[in-house]
Parts: structure tokens; sequence; C-alpha cells
């Protein structure tokens, strides 16, 4: 395997879709067996690059023959971590909140959303899904109770940066951010920005110069 | 300018938020002038990033002085093209949607969802905030009366290809999509994934990556 920093990024966060898709063949599909070119066809993705991306962590095919679905599904399920279950702890039982505790597909990716927090009175107590809403007080217990390692900020963006500083207190080293700002965290820190305003923003920015230029 | 097919993606992605962090700076500072390391650094970004991104669109700042706040954000507004007002349809009155109605910072990214549409027919009716879900078979008619020009997928990754189907043939050219599956569309029709099973896919692949290691 070639060393993970030198891996492209957009490789990285193709390894899930590969994953998902594998998944589905396997549930779905009568198959054993996938080509890189039936693997990309699926996903919009050209055949060259699905066997690139899958080279820089070794050799998964036979050449003429293609890959082994469930061999194959288990490999990458290793190599990002998905095969293991990985508890989060998910901050602000608002619509987001809701929308993620509910949101389909995070089991299969490792991730259970074991508990939420929120500051307000009102919500505590309150029943999302089969999880019962706490009090941000018991951050701390929470976390070194239930073996949380990812902290999912789901609050406004004037309350993340606050947020995020009691989840790092509390001992949590992966922040899931989806407030609309920049958190500041130590370094060691690891924080995913889940930014729906920079994506709307991206999606503008091609769409505005497409209909400038056609 | 550039010509934009050479500018980073990466680069890109930091437009809207050098725009919310001068949007912010303009609302709640009592300054005219940022430096690029001030801007920078509320934004985890260093000062050399913030002048090679800007570098690509033109020369915005005054050596030694700083960028002007407000003619800096009015700049970037307008190559984001988010100083215009997009109007979007969202499919999917669930969780999400009504998260994404409710969601603080789309405005000022030029966004407004200005209707919802279910097939649910219990959903259809509800208010999510100030809009009356309507009925799927009303897509087409909305699209073309409401100068739509986004359409946003928040239904299950089973129902996904065909909502965005529909959209297609109802006129719509750009998508953003938050199912957890990759749609296949013309090639004409930008899409934009919000695919957060990929989000945390890729922060666990980190995280599992970093504990292995450390």
């Amino acid at each position: 395997m070639k060393d993970r920093n030198y891996i492209p990024k957009a490789t990285v966060e193709r390894l899930p879709l590969y994953y998902r898709c594998l998944d589905r063949i396997s549930s779905y599909e009568n198959t054993d067996v996938v080509s890189s070119k039936e693997l990309g066809g699926k996903l919009g993705i050209p055949s060259t690059q699905v066997r690139k991306d899958l080279s820089y962590y070794g050799e998964f095919g036979r050449r003429g023959v293609g890959y082994e679905v469930d061999g194959l599904k288990k490999s990458i399920g290793k190599i990002l971590g998905v095969n293991k279950v990985w508890s989060a702890v998910l901050v602000g039982a608002g619509n987001l909140g809701r929308a993620l505790v509910n949101y389909e597909g995070f089991n299969k990716m490792g991730l259970k959303i074991t508990k939420v927090l929120d500051a307000d009175l009102v919500k505590i107590g309150n029943k999302i899904g089969n999880i019962t809403v706490n009090s941000m007080k018991e951050l701390n217990s929470i976390v070194e109770n239930n073996n949380i390692t990812i902290g999912i900020v789901a609050v406004p963006a004037g309350a993340a940066q606050e947020v995020s500083e009691k989840m790092v207190a509390a001992g949590i080293k992966s922040i899931w951010n989806f407030a609309p700002t920049r958190l500041l965290v130590p370094e060691e820190v690891l924080v995913r920005n889940e930014d729906l305003a920079v994506g709307i923003a991206s999606l503008i920015y091609h769409l505005s110069w497409n209909q400038e230029n056609n």
C-alpha cells in the first residue's frame, strides 16, 4: 500500500462510493464478480479511475476477470475503517440533528449515533427515534461511559465553537461539523466540515458561470 | 481572471468561506479593512493561501494595507454568483427537507427554497416554515411558473434517481443531491452531491488510521 499521505483526497472520497455500490451489488444482484467497468458505470466513474483508485491500496482484481464482490467490499471496508462500529454523540436536537439521527446509510458506514445532547431545556427529555435527548451538562460523563469517539456538531453557527471546545475538553478527538462556520480546535483534533452553505455556493458558482457563458 | 477551468476546486470551495467571513466582519466588527492574515486567521487558512486563492480572480488588496471589507465581499459575491437570488424546489418533505428549509445561511448564499414537493399524500398540505408542501405532480408547472433553477433532492436513495429524472424533464439544469446515491443524469446537468455517508466514511478513514498508528 502507498503511504496514505500521498493518496489523493478525491480517491479517498470515492472509496465510500465503491463500498456502498459493492454492498448493493452483493445484496441485490445475482453475481459474485464485478468488472471495473461495471462498477464505474454504476457510479459515473471511468473504469480507468476505478482501477487507479484501488491500486493505491493493493492488488484486488484479476485481469480479464474482475473483482470478487464480497472480497473487495470487505477489503475497502477495512481500509475505510467502517468494518467497526464508531459511537458518536450528537449535539443539537433541532431539525438537522433529527435528520442525521434518522439518516439512512450511516450504519453501513460504521457510524452509530448513540447519544443526543442539547442545551435547551425544552428539548431535553424529548425522543429522537429511540434516543432520549440529554442535557449538555452530561457530555463529559457520556463520552467517558459510552466509548464515544466522534462528536457531531448540529447547532447554529453562533454556538458551534463553544460546543466543539466542550467536546475536545471531554476527550473527543474527531468532530463532524454541520454548523456553517469553521471551528478552531487543537491540531490533533480531526475535523470534517459538512458545510452546506459552501455546498450551495459552489453549485451556484458553476451554475452562474454556465448561465453567463451559454 | 484566470480561465475558470484551471482554478483549483479547493480554491472554489474556500471562496464561500471568505465571503461569509467578510460578511460577518462587515456586520459585527468596527473595521473597513482586513489583512489576508486576519482573514485567514479567522478561518484557519494560511495568509499565503488566502492571497493565492484571491489572485486567481484579480487584484483585490493593496500591499501593506489589506482588503477593503465590503468591496472584497461584493467582488467575491459576484464571482460566486450569490449576489443574485436563485430559486429552488426541494423534493422530500422529511426531516432532512425540513432541516434544509430551516437551515440558516442559505439566504446569504443566494439560495431561496421557494417550493417543497413530496409524493407522500400524508405530507402534502403540511407546512414547513412558511411553505406548504405540494404534490410531486405539480413539479412541471411549479418549475415553469416560479423561475426555478435549482432542484434539491432530499428523498431516500431508492427514490432519488426517479426524482432527478423528473427534475431534468421539468427543465431543471442543476441538482443538489442529498440522497446517499449517485445520480445518472445528462451531461449538461450540473450535480452537486452532498453525500453525508461519504462525509462520515471519510472522517472514519482518517480516525481509524490515526488510532492504528498512534
